[in-house]
């Protein structure tokens, strides 16, 4: 069982996370931790809270986070983050409130923490704007250069981004804290929309889930198909990108994606601030820490993904 | 034998491609097409030739091209090349000049033809501006679209561009024809940055080439002397990128490279014109005809370069 911890903006995508998490018998979730990003911290870990509920994951501890990026004073929620999550991060799905609280413990210590318990066993899956993570690099970068792999969901290599022609979302949100890590010696796994737009849910698999039937099931259909909409009207196509989820899914099963071996740099100048690029000064290391995800086998991931989301949603 | 046209700007790389691919025993370089970039058409003809003459290939076709891009009235040499390349584009060496003209046929019309002949035994190899290809493409597309392979030495997906921040020079020279090439669906094989600034030739390198100690080696050997001394001045450090042989390199021996299949756009748009990156509408093509080196088994390479420039350097 891999030990992971997941950093989340609870999101419709990172709901998809978490269930594909809790479902894949590979997993050890040992803990969430919540930002801001696709809503803010406080809805975020709400959220969070009541899809565990939901799925009855009532143990599962949650720890909240930063409530705004390195550089602003604020969270400001982008007018079509509202439209693409809904008003409420989750397609504006009605679940029953959770009466759990998170932890007391900050999300930056526990990061620490689990790096210092775990080190090698561990895997944090980072699928937001990376704040928390640069905070706890901050705070002790030897005990998060201990654990085996950072998994980011971020980032635009060799495809436009989707804020600008530059920038993805999770890494313009948070360009220092970007910086930070992707320019560090953290062992890292860049998930970007080179691949996570490679991989596409559609109706033709939720229709399983409105199949179960169960509370669950037509809850999660329901918010996946809010997703659908706002991809029909925003991009035009048929299905969503499993940006989180995918993340999770490499984490799991590395050899779902090949992987370019490559030190990357984070551009903060306008017009293309948040830009993910190789580091011409790094291009002869013999052993670069970071590895970007080029191509992944989109059939077989997806194959993952529905195993475990049928392990969740149909019981 | 791997039958091949070098379509060139000559420049100093040029003349190291067109000598490699001389020297290497696997290719059968049928003719050489000249184009304006590194310096003017004349001078890159007049270049081509000289060289010819000095290491005796002097029943080689050369045939001139396109003296301008597409969007230009007339072609402005850039400062910077000239420091590069040198003023009579490669490294200021004087060679005895060559008696012969270029053939009266036009580069454009010998590429066609070339293509109708050969179809499938013939890989182009294009080093220089694409304007003379994007010309024999809109001339004649069928007669391209038979080739084997175009390998294209230009842009920078993974790393950044080496004009702009996001342009390499024989894209952004010509962006117009590069639209009109990376969004075909001619076979293309692209050698950009990617990989050619992760092969260098140093010193220890030439030091070989000054002890075979022929009129011819010893000009090689000064015309890479002052790239050397240009790389250095620009970039701070030993050694020169092997640009424009690297192409030739993976076109004659494809394992060199890992590739990602990944149709391509070419933007035109200021700050970025002539920026490359991947094109999300034919994202899911389950063929795409662009393959983009993105890794390069850079020792073996040198080690094929090495043979091929003895082979005709120490004769």
């Amino acid at each position: 069982m891999q030990k992971v911890i997941l950093d989340v903006d609870t999101g419709i995508d990172d709901a998809l996370a978490i269930l594909y998490t809790i479902g894949e018998e590979h997993a050890d979730l040992i803990g969430i931790t919540t930002t801001y990003g696709n809503i803010g911290l406080h809805q975020a870990t709400k959220n969070t809270l009541d899809l565990l509920n939901l799925v009855g994951e009532t143990d599962l501890p949650v720890f909240k986070g930063s409530i705004h990026s390195l550089s602003d004073k604020e969270y400001i929620r982008r007018e079509v983050t509202s439209r693409i999550h809904g008003e409420n991060g989750i397609g504006n799905i009605e679940i029953e409130s959770s009466t759990r609280k998170p932890e007391s413990q900050d999300a930056v210590d526990f990061l620490i923490d689990s790096a210092i318990k775990y080190g090698k066993e561990l895997k944090l899956i980072c699928v937001g704007p990376l704040t928390n993570l640069a905070y706890a690099y901050e705070k002790n970068p030897e005990a998060l250069l201990q654990v085996d792999e950072i998994v980011i969901m971020g980032g635009a290599l060799t495809v436009p981004g989707n804020v600008t022609s530059f920038a993805e979302a999770n890494i313009i949100e948070d360009a220092v804290a970007a910086k930070t890590i992707l320019e560090s010696n953290l062992p890292l796994k860049i998930v970007g929309l080179d691949v996570t737009m490679r991989t596409i849910l559609t109706q033709k698999e939720t229709e399983e889930w409105w199949k179960y039937n169960t509370n669950c099931s037509q809850a999660i259909a329901e918010m996946t198909d809010y997703y659908f909409k706002s991809y029909k009207e925003r991009l035009g196509f048929d299905g969503c990108a499993l940006h989180d989820p995918l993340a999770v899914g490499i984490a799991l099963h590395p050899e779902l994606a090949e992987t370019l071996a490559l030190n990357l740099l984070v551009n903060l100048e306008e017009p293309s601030r948040g830009h993910i690029i190789g580091d011409y000064e790094k291009l002869h290391d013999k052993n670069p820490t970071t590895e970007v995800c080029i191509q992944v086998d989109h059939e077989q991931f997806l194959a993952h993904f529905m195993q475990a989301m049928e392990n969740i949603l149909n019981i």
